[in-house]
C-alpha cells in the first residue's frame, strides 16, 4: 500500500480509538445524565477531526518495539484527550481568545465558557481514568511497570516540567513580547510542543519494553520533531494559504506575538527546521528497531506546507 | 490528649505533606525557571489554609486498618490538590466569580484569568503526578496493586461520574433555577461534594487492605456526611455569622441560587442532617476497625456552626 493510503488507514484507526474510548451522551446511565452537557462537549471538542499525530506516533513506536496493540490504546486516547483539552483552554478569551479552529466554532464559542473551562478539566482527567484502563489489560507484571513507567511519563509531559509550564512562559511571553528571548522562545516550543510528541514516542515504545537507550533516542528524536514542527508552524503563518491551514496567516504578526520567524527571519528558520530534521532522521536511523511508515511520516511532518 | 489537640496535631501534618509534595519557585532548576509563575499560583491556591479534610479522612481511615503512612501521603496530597483545583476554577469569572476565599483574594484575582485557567490546569495534572509516585514506594504486588485501585478511584471520583458531572449540573442548574428538581440536587450535592469526601474516606482504606465490605461501607458513610455537609453548608448560609463563614451570609438567596434550603425550608433541611449523620454513625460502627478520632470528627463535621 502507498503511504498516503497507509496514512489514511492508520489515521482512520486513531479516530476509532478515540470514539471507542471518549464516553459518550447516549452511554450515561441513570442520574449521570446530569453530566450531559460536559460530555457533549468533550465529544465536540476531541472529534473535530485533527491529524491525530500524537497517537498515531504511540501506536507506532509500540508496533516498532513489537508491543500489543491493546495496551497502548487507552494510552493513545489518554495523550489525545490531554492535547485536546490544552487547545480548549487554550482558545478561552482569557488565553488566546480563538473563535474558529479547523473551520469550526471553538469550544468556548459553543457552550459558554464556564463550561468550557469544565470540558477541558473533564478531558484532563478522563485522560488519566482512561489511561489508568491500561493496567486491567496487563498479562504479567513487567507490564505493569511498563504502564506505571508510560502514565508516570504521560504525567510529566503534560505538566509544569512539559506542556504547562511551556503555556506559562507563553502566557508571560505574551505580556512582555519585547523581553522574550531566544532561550525563552525555546523553552516554550520544547515545552508547550515538543513535550506532548516526546510522549507518543516514548510511551510506545515503553510500553513495548524497547530499551533503555532507544527510550532516550526517541526522546531527543520527538525533541527535534517537536520544536521543527513548531518553527515550521510560524513559518506557514507567514507564507502559507490561510484556507488550507484552516486560520488566517500573518495571525502571529497581527498579534504582536514573538516567533522564531520574527526573531530570526524566515531563511534562518526554514535552515534550522532542515538541521534539526537531519539530526532526528541520522538519529533514527541508529535506533535498533525500524519503521519505514514512521520515518516517512516524519519527513513529511517536518517538510509539510499546511 | 483532647480531641482538640489531636485535631490541631493531625491538621498541622495534613499541612506539612502538602508542603512536603507541593513543588516550590525555589525547587526549580535551570530552564524549569519559566514556569515559575504558574507554580506560584499553585502555591498560592493551595497553601491557603483550609481545614485539609480530604487528606485528613485519608489519613485515618488508612491508619485505621494498620496501612503505611508513607504509601498515603501522595494520595493524601493529590486529593487535596484536585479539590484546590475546582476552587481556583469554580472562582473564576464564568462560573462563580467568587472574588475572595477564606478571606484572601482568589488565584484568577491575583494572577490573572488566563494564568488561573493554566493553575487549575498544573494542579489537576500534578495531582496524578503526586498520586502516581505512590507506586515508587510500593513494597509487595500488594501494594501496587492497591495503589492501582487507589489511583483508579481518585479519577473516577474527580471526574465526569464524579465532581466534574457535578460542577456541569451546577453549572446547568444556575442558568435554570425554575427548573432544578430535587434528583438534580441531589446529584449536585452527591457529586461535587460528597465524592471528593469518598475519595478521602475509601482510598485510605483501600490502600491498608481494608476487606471489601467496610470499603463498600466506607462509600455509603462519605456518601452520607458529604451530602450533610452541603446541606449544613445551605443553612449556614442562611443561619451563620459572616465573619466566622469567611462568607457573606444569605449569598445563596442573594444569587438567586436553589439550595436545599430554599427548595425544603431551614426545619426539614436540618432534620435530613440529622437522619444523614445518624446512619452515617450507625454504619460507621458496624465496621470492622474502630478510631475514635475519627468518628468524633464526623460527628463535629456534621454539628459545626461555622
Amino acid at each position: 500500500m502507498s503511504f498516503d493510503g497507509l496514512l489514511s488507514d492508520k489515521t482512520a484507526y486513531c479516530e476509532s480509538v478515540m470514539e471507542k474510548w471518549l464516553p459518550t451522551v447516549d452511554g450515561l446511565a441513570g442520574t449521570d445524565r446530569y453530566a450531559a452537557v460536559v460530555v457533549d462537549a468533550m465529544q465536540y471538542s476531541v472529534l473535530a477531526g485533527g491529524k491525530r499525530l500524537r497517537p498515531l506516533f504511540l501506536h507506532e513506536t509500540c508496533s516498532m518495539y513489537g508491543g500489543r496493540k491493546e495496551l497502548a490504546e487507552p494510552l493513545m486516547a489518554a495523550l489525545e484527550m490531554i492535547h485536546n483539552y490544552s487547545l480548549v483552554h487554550d482558545d478561552m478569551p482569557a488565553m488566546d481568545n480563538d473563535e474558529y479552529r479547523r473551520g469550526r466554532k471553538t469550544t468556548w464559542v459553543v457552550y459558554g465558557e464556564g463550561m468550557a473551562v469544565l470540558a477541558g478539566d473533564a478531558l484532563l482527567n478522563f485522560a488519566y481514568e482512561t489511561a489508568l484502563k491500561a493496567f486491567d489489560l496487563c498479562e504479567n507484571a513487567q507490564e505493569t511497570a511498563n504502564v506505571v513507567s508510560a502514565v508516570k511519563l504521560l504525567a510529566r509531559n503534560a505538566g509544569i516540567y512539559g506542556m504547562v509550564g511551556g503555556q506559562c512562559a507563553d502566557l508571560e511571553a505574551e505580556k512582555n513580547p519585547a523581553g522574550t528571548q531566544e532561550e525563552g522562545l525555546w523553552y516554550i516550543h520544547k515545552h508547550k510542543t515538543a513535550c506532548m510528541i516526546e510522549s507518543g514516542f516514548v510511551i510506545g515504545a515503553m510500553l513495548a519494553g524497547a530499551p533503555e537507550e532507544d527510550l532516550n533516542k526517541l526522546d531527543r528524536i520527538a525533541e527535534n520533531i517537536g520544536i521543527a514542527f513548531q518553527i515550521q508552524d510560524d513559518i506557514l503563518d507567514v507564507t502559507g494559504d490561510s484556507k488550507e491551514l484552516g486560520k488566517l496567516t500573518g495571525s502571529d504578526e497581527k498579534d504582536g506575538k514573538v516567533t522564531y520567524v520574527t526573531m530570526h527571519g524566515l531563511e534562518k528558520a526554514a535552515a534550522d527546521v532542515r538541521r534539526l530534521s537531519e539530526e532526528a532522521l541520522q538519529l533514527y536511523d541508529s535506533l535498533s528497531a525500524s519503521n519505514d511508515f514512521l520515518r516517512e511520516l516524519i519527513v513529511r511532518m517536518i517538510t509539510r506546507t499546511k
